[in-house]
């Protein structure tokens, strides 16, 4: 413990205290303070050979006062008051050129004002989503950062130190000002949400429509994940549903509760995209169905008064496999749409490629297609859409006909697949040149006045004439 | 010109002159105010007999001087700054009592906080929503009034004398404090983009799924409503389509431009769902479509990437009947969840049968079905589905095995139908009682260790275990 701490950690809970290990592990002197001092003791103990690069502090002051100047200080506390709280606490120990980093999964429009309120005292920020669980802060990460670039100058090498790697290239990057990080940390959590759903739905299609066993379908999946599905996700599902609860002996799946958790960033998600009208039906659909889980008593009253439909799903494997390949790029699609558009609303200067490259590695949407889409994003303007780009083109004109007999015939059997379905639903409506506005326009004259657009001549117009054949 | 004006009304815009006329006509004498007099001058002209009992004021002085007390103003001005500006302007010239009526489209939390800061003055206030465009603001709207209810007791008994009938029952009603009128009335344009989306769907079914020209397409509509579809909505669906270009002789609407435009309450609605946790995808994929009809130049390069599937629609028109009324109880059951879930969230003591009451007459969504379901509502409590209620639930065991036939059909031909897609989909979550949140669940703890709860013991928990079989 013969160095002055470079890098300083506030909240040592399950990812600030994995951080703190990574961080050390990559050979950097970090001190660390909890606000109950008892924890950052337990914490050192519990650090090994590591112990000597961190420097626990009992009070805030000693571990400001102890930190190399600039100070760079990485806040890993629950988002909302409690960053307000101990960025208050903070402010008065700071010198000008200090940088506080928060690590937590913040509203990225706190993001912004916080990092504009800095400022003005001269005080650095950066909104920083760190991905990857409990295993990636402590082995690898991916981490988006949003704020002054020169705050991400002074903290960027130790995050590149402390980064998944994807080949040699370490998955952290400055993405904007303000709150660029945190939007962009919220959209992966929305594709998350929507790949874990279609995951889900394909899940119930075997486990409803077609009555196999949990252990069966993790074969599939485990298959798959060797082909062009392979993840993180699809990894971990072949895990989960092969596991058979110790305590039981029965699958483990078939003990847990079918009601989802939920901490919000897919609700903000799909809130900002609504409010952008930059739609995101994927994970808008993937939002309510963990919502509709907690239903609990609704879903009882409703399968008792209209019983399944008795039809199995004949589709081979194979089929589900290309739908959920097809489901999964539409819904990134939706997803790279959207960070388009508010990146040019929010002026953030973020390149959609770089964004796809830092999710290769670290976090929990990694996998091998999002090499190919940083690939795709590189090459295309910010107008044009992900699935109409060559490479996934030729993917979804193979892969779409599959999907549409998944969501036809699991709507026959009432077996839910709303994810998949709403991202069937918005790519029909962008490949249909001529669709059936014009009926609502029609309608909206008739009852409004609201005037609207001929195809045979230009300018905003309506009926010169009676409604109805006189 | 004998008797000082009842009532008071800014604002000559096409809504507030039908309104205007619409009192005069039931025997009040109201006062009018317009920004340019020029226009006050033009609508008196224009009012023919109803003129003596209009009473026009050249500035809003003499406007405010010439009134009844306690004053009534409705404000027929652009929902926004336009409002607080024109309260703003009121407010010094107002005694204590007097009453401010806001007959826009106001966002709900603007017309609360307007109720809250009016009451610190000792002025009542009330938030309007008015429904049933021009023509029904004209000879009788239907009315959804949130405020102080001694506000609503002094203006209630005009309102009856305008509004339009059930009947004999006058289709307004106090709905809560607040900005509980035009939440109500945000809800309504929700539903409305709903029912309009799909029989936009079951129109491009016919279209381009089965090449039939809009004249027999009208004739569709029309039989339908003669039918349970029976609505203001079928009804101008039969005569839009029905109706030839007067200058070119062509069906109109192969003229109009298939590009939908929104003034913002449906997008409002579908954001509100979102925050309360109370879906709404009908609503949420109506809202979608119509951005969607805007992405023109994605759709043109859609529609060149990716070709119609080759497949005929094969369904007879009592099938798409049959669907469509399906869509429009489900659509309808998630609206009405909604405004249960906002009146207990803002403790608007709401009747929702008293909603579904002053919607059958006046206002853009009216039909015959909404009788039936303010009669299952009034016996419902504020828990249950109206999907669920006995007559609905018949309704839907005819109408839901139609519907998947729609679905499934549309999805093999690529005919997008996002709004009933939503509502089967939602539908079909709700009558799961063992649903795949279960694999969600297991994928959460896996990579964040965010525990589940297990079905065969209580209480929040995880994997006693490692995961994948070791």
């Amino acid at each position: 413990m013969t160095r002055t701490p470079e890098i300083g950690l506030i909240g040592l809970g399950t990812m600030g205290a994995n951080l703190a290990l990574n961080i050390a592990e990559a050979g950097h002197v970090i001190a660390v303070f909890n606000r109950t001092s008892d924890r950052t003791r337990r914490f050192v103990e519990g650090a090994g050979p590591l112990a000597d690069r961190i420097v626990p502090a009992e009070t805030l002051n000693a571990f400001v006062d102890g930190l190399a100047r600039p100070r760079r200080i990485l806040l890993m506390v629950p988002a909302g008051a409690p960053v307000d709280e101990q960025i208050a606490a903070l402010r008065p120990l700071l010198d000008t050129g200090d940088i506080l980093i928060d690590g937590g999964n913040s509203d990225w429009q706190d993001s912004a004002a916080r990092a504009e309120s800095l400022q003005r005292d001269g005080l650095g920020y950066l909104g920083l989503g760190v991905s990857g669980g409990a295993e990636g802060a402590r082995h690898g990460p991916s981490m988006m950062a949003g704020g002054a670039p020169e705050a991400y100058a002074a903290v960027g090498p130790i995050l590149d130190d402390i980064a998944a790697r994807f080949d040699a290239t370490p998955c952290v990057a400055w993405l904007g000002h303000g709150g660029a990080g945190h939007f962009v940390k919220a959209v992966h959590n929305g594709i998350e949400y929507a790949d874990m759903q279609m995951i889900a739905e394909v899940y119930g299609l075997m486990r409803d429509g077609q009555r196999r066993p949990d252990a069966e379908i993790a074969q599939v999946f485990g298959r798959w994940n060797a082909g062009p599905l392979e993840s993180y996700l699809i990894e971990i599902t072949a895990e989960v549903a092969g596991t058979t609860d110790p305590e039981t002996g029965k699958p483990i799946l078939s003990l847990i509760r079918d009601r989802a958790g939920q901490k919000g960033t897919g609700r903000w998600t799909v809130m900002d995209a609504q409010r952008r009208a930059a739609p995101l039906p994927a994970v808008e659909a993937a939002v309510t169905a963990r919502v509709l889980s907690g239903e609990d008593a609704w879903r009882s009253a409703g399968a008792r008064l209209f019983p399944q439909p008795k039809r199995a799903i004949a589709l081979p494997d194979d089929n589900f496999e290309r739908a959920l390949l097809a489901g999964k790029i539409l819904a990134y699609s939706q997803g790279f749409a959207l960070l388009a558009r508010a990146a040019r609303d929010e002026g953030w200067d973020m390149s959609l490629a770089m964004v796809a490259q830092i999710w290769r590695a670290g976090c929990i949407i990694r996998s091998g297609l999002l090499d190919e889409m940083a690939d795709a994003l590189a090459q295309d303007g910010p107008d044009s859409l992900l699935a109409f780009a060559p490479g996934f083109a030729r993917r979804l004109q193979d892969g779409v006909p599959a999907l549409r007999r998944v969501v036809a015939e699991a709507t026959l059997a009432g077996v839910p697949v709303p994810a998949l379905s709403a991202a069937l639903g918005h790519f029909d409506q962008l490949r249909q040149a001529r669709g059936t506005a014009n009926l609502i326009q029609g309608l909206r004259d008739r009852f409004g006045a609201h005037g609207f657009e001929r195809l045979d001549r230009p300018g905003e117009t309506g009926l010169h004439g009676p409604w109805g054949d006189a």
